[in-house]
């Protein structure tokens, strides 16, 4: 038995792995489909190299099974399934864990063979033959009888067994929407073929809690053979349920929770497993009868940004658990609270999930902010500075608190970067003509002064009239920058009104990064300014300024 | 009685609004705070006039409650408040119809008679005065006694009833962490002092289902008084459970429910509104004991894209009913199915939340979709085009599909009208050349195309690109127009990535504007969008968006 520290924080030995049974009845698996079902989200197709470095992490996070994909779909899902059965299924940790790789198919012998040659590679393969077991679906979808549903499935489930493969998922699709006594017989019909869990899925997403607990509990109760195998749920989010319905699933003896990444998912996206997994660590002691997981929380945030990136399913900012508000508080009446004591509002804690280490209590800072705040957030961020810098970059900081709705960590670190260099500009506008429009691409020719008086001039297309005056600048400057963040303002009042442009950079590469106070390590960033009535121009200059401080900073 | 459609599609009468009890037994009241609590997220700050806009659409909805701020909080909160009670709370339509408007007030004189001052001009006025009555909040935040609090609560229920307000909502704030007696007790007093209804408050988010209703239940059963009084559940949503506690309370017996749009509010927000409707449209005659709302559905979309805006609380594309994947079907599996029967994949139908007419199934439209696909799609947004059309859309939307993940409508829009010169703009962009600079002024020549094909050419100069653009088409339209707002998104990631550009226009002169019920004057104003990494010519764009809305409203 492997230890590993659970959910709750406290050590647990992790179970031993057997498919049909958890010797702990209080351990909850976790099925990540982030990669089968997720990927099915509109627009989140992504590339085998991705899904790889996605089940690298679901690895890291202690998920007891990866669901890598359908395939029979494509020859892509299949090569991105026997490259995560090859190498994240074989990988074992130190304590012995290792995930079980699983695969989606049809419930045809060609399907099943098809996935069983991409999971074979794995330690723990793991088969997921589905089929539909509602009436609408049999009816409509599949135009077949029950009689011939029960018959496909437990004949495809021993054909399964007859390759060789123990571990065998049945997926009840539609089984929210099922007759019940229909149900039960198909699942007990499937237990005597081989399967060693039960998925039960609310593929519709039209359960309501007390629903989903009475499924549940009904299989557990007239389904013969149900106690020597796993109830795996398996729920959807279209009426807002999906969570508390995997939760109450749990509640009910479903051992087994198939969530995804960030909720992501056809149609409203699958349960997700961040707010799954917090909801076991946060209540699992309390109120939730002793249940855990094995799950490292504290990789949740980074695994989060992962999918965040890969699948194009952006978060909105008060997407429970990962989102960017999921931990900051604005109103004046919680930040009164949280600074006598963060039990007050905050019942998860933000390094849980693995945001940086944080001292203080997460508030937004903005115009109402003084300086202990900004000064106990720099810290934070790693930055000890004396008296009279934190006075500088505070006038710096309510310059800008007027401007923005909220001041990021962006914005501070570019801001003490900026306090810090009073050196003559190195560069300096000479002029600038920009042509764009509707031919597709843009040129831009620019005339930089240095501080003893030569000019340079060069000249580059781009995609746009900035990007294009960038590249010109950088053909000058002979330096390789990232912009963080191009901040263009919203006026009104007319394109007349002056307007500020704002952006941040950082050198690409070469730069040797700081480390901080909390071991991380901090990228230098900077911050120009440009303001005018001509935006292009006022974007030019915003970047010549940053670009000086960037040179003047040269360790 | 009013007669309204329910959220269940059946005609109900609209019971009589009486604040301490609600004639049918089956009326869940919805309380919207999302002027409130959902303006409380960081970053989500809005302005009066936008207040009241969403106000509007509020009462269009049907919202029972509107909980239209915080007057104590500032001046601009208080003005908003006013401004809603003085409009929105006495437009009452033919059915008798007028919301209810709320304002939030902790529990002291000075809150309690501002927040008066700013509702008494509203038919219906509610003072929500709140107080926290969990032991960790009146400790450590409060600072007080549970007798002081009681205490409180009491004397300023009865100053709230002497300033001449029957119908109050007593707060009880943290009240799911609260020692269950102590609540009793507090909730019994306020009912004696004259509160009309309790809101019950799930502050932390840290609720399971189960425990909502032991909750409400615990309520009922134990507070003397509580049967003449509406019981109100107030849900945040950090461990993913808002929605399916705001359920679960209402078949408990909470008979108001407290949610905003979106689900927007502090840190991981409140229950959402469109969540928490359509799971009692879809579910309330079934499994949810025939509860329903007097919410018109209908109008969720549209209020849902006003708040987006409004907040710059941005959706994530899964999030449930009102997001933009909420009704898009990608994988094959599901495409086949819905194409033989709409129910084996939809619980709820897109008409009914706002979508546009559908009459076939909303599947993606991506780089595999065919000629098909696309024709019945065009079909179902009203273009009947001729084959050859078709095939020219079709080469374009190829194009397209290779760069986009997702085709959406707009982007069909936009390419019918491309092709198709008998489509609804009456201007289109024909070509644009700006060049801009250090030079001092700028100068833009513009090709404007008609409906007819015949084009137009104009220039001009301007003090930067996108005036100098603009003046020129003003030379070609011939318009007087006013730009009332400019704004170029925040880029994160540098400037070669895609912008959106947003303008905001109404007429100068001439327009006769439109006289509004409380004798202000309504100007109406017209936005239009562009996008591309080009941030002139998406600007332009987004103005001749707009000028053709201008120009298609004439009356």
């Amino acid at each position: 038995m492997a230890t590993k520290t659970s959910t709750n924080g406290t050590h647990h030995s992790l179970p031993e792995y057997i498919p049909n049974r958890i010797p702990d009845p209080h351990y909850v698996r976790i099925l990540d489909t982030t990669l089968r079902d997720g990927e099915q989200a509109p627009g989140a197709a992504m590339t085998s190299d991705q899904k790889l470095q996605i089940a690298r992490q679901l690895a890291k996070l202690g998920v007891d099974v990866i669901e890598g994909g359908f395939p029979s779909a494509s020859q892509e899902d299949f090569n991105a399934v026997k490259m995560i059965a090859q190498e994240v299924g074989n990988n074992c940790d130190a304590d012995g864990y290792v995930p079980v790789i699983a695969a989606l198919c049809r419930c045809n012998e060609r399907d099943i063979t098809r996935a069983w040659e991409a999971l074979k590679y794995a330690k723990r393969p793991r088969l997921m033959p589905f089929i539909a077991v509602s009436p609408i679906h049999m009816e409509y979808k599949l135009n077949k009888t029950k009689e011939e549903v029960l018959q496909i499935a437990t004949d495809m489930i021993k054909f399964a067994r007859g390759l060789g493969c123990t571990d065998i998922q049945f997926c009840s699709e539609d089984a929210a929407r099922s007759d019940r006594e229909f149900l039960y017989q198909i699942l007990e019909e499937v237990i005597k073929a081989g399967a060693t869990t039960l998925g039960i899925g609310d593929t519709v997403g039209i359960t309501m809690p007390f629903e989903i607990r009475e499924l549940v509990a009904g299989i557990k109760a007239n389904v013969p053979g149900a106690e020597n195998v796993i109830i795996s749920i398996h729920c959807h989010n279209d009426l807002g349920h999906a969570t508390a319905n995997t939760i109450e699933a749990a509640r009910a003896g479903a051992m087994q929770l198939e969530v995804t990444i960030n909720g992501i998912g056809e149609r409203a996206g699958n349960a997700s497993l961040e707010e799954v997994v917090m909801a076991l660590k946060c209540r699992g002691d309390h109120v939730l009868g002793g249940l855990y997981t094995g799950i490292n929380t504290r990789h949740l945030l980074k695994t989060s940004k992962m999918v965040e990136e890969f699948s194009g399913m952006y978060l909105q900012p008060h997407k429970a658990v990962v989102g960017d508000n999921a931990f900051l508080h604005e109103s004046g009446v919680h930040q009164a609270g949280l600074l006598k004591h963060r039990g007050t509002y905050e019942i998860l804690s933000p390094e849980d999930i693995g945001h940086e280490k944080s001292n203080g209590v997460n508030m937004v800072l903005g115009k109402l902010s003084g300086r202990q705040a900004l000064k106990s957030r720099l810290k934070e961020l790693g930055y000890e500075l004396r008296d009279e810098e934190v006075e500088s970059v505070f006038r710096n900081f309510k310059a800008i608190a007027e401007k923005k709705k909220r001041v990021t960590d962006v914005d501070l670190k570019a801001l003490v970067s900026d306090q810090a260099s009073h050196a003559e500009p190195i560069w300096k506008l000479g002029g600038l003509q920009v042509t764009c429009g509707t031919m597709g691409s843009s040129t831009a020719t620019i005339k930089l002064v240095t501080s003893d008086g030569s000019t340079h001039v060069a000249c580059s297309v781009g995609v746009g009239p900035v990007d294009s005056a960038y590249k010109a600048i950088n053909l000058i400057v002979k330096e390789t920058v990232k912009v963080l963040e191009y901040s263009p303002s919203t006026v009104t009042g007319g394109t007349d009104a002056i307007a500020t442009t704002r952006v941040v950079i950082r050198r690409e590469n070469k730069q040797s990064p700081t480390p901080a106070l909390n071991g991380n390590v901090i990228y230098p960033t900077f911050s120009g300014t440009g303001e005018g009535v001509d935006i292009v121009t006022s974007s030019v200059e915003a970047y010549i300024t940053a670009l000086n401080k960037m040179l003047d900073s040269k360790e």
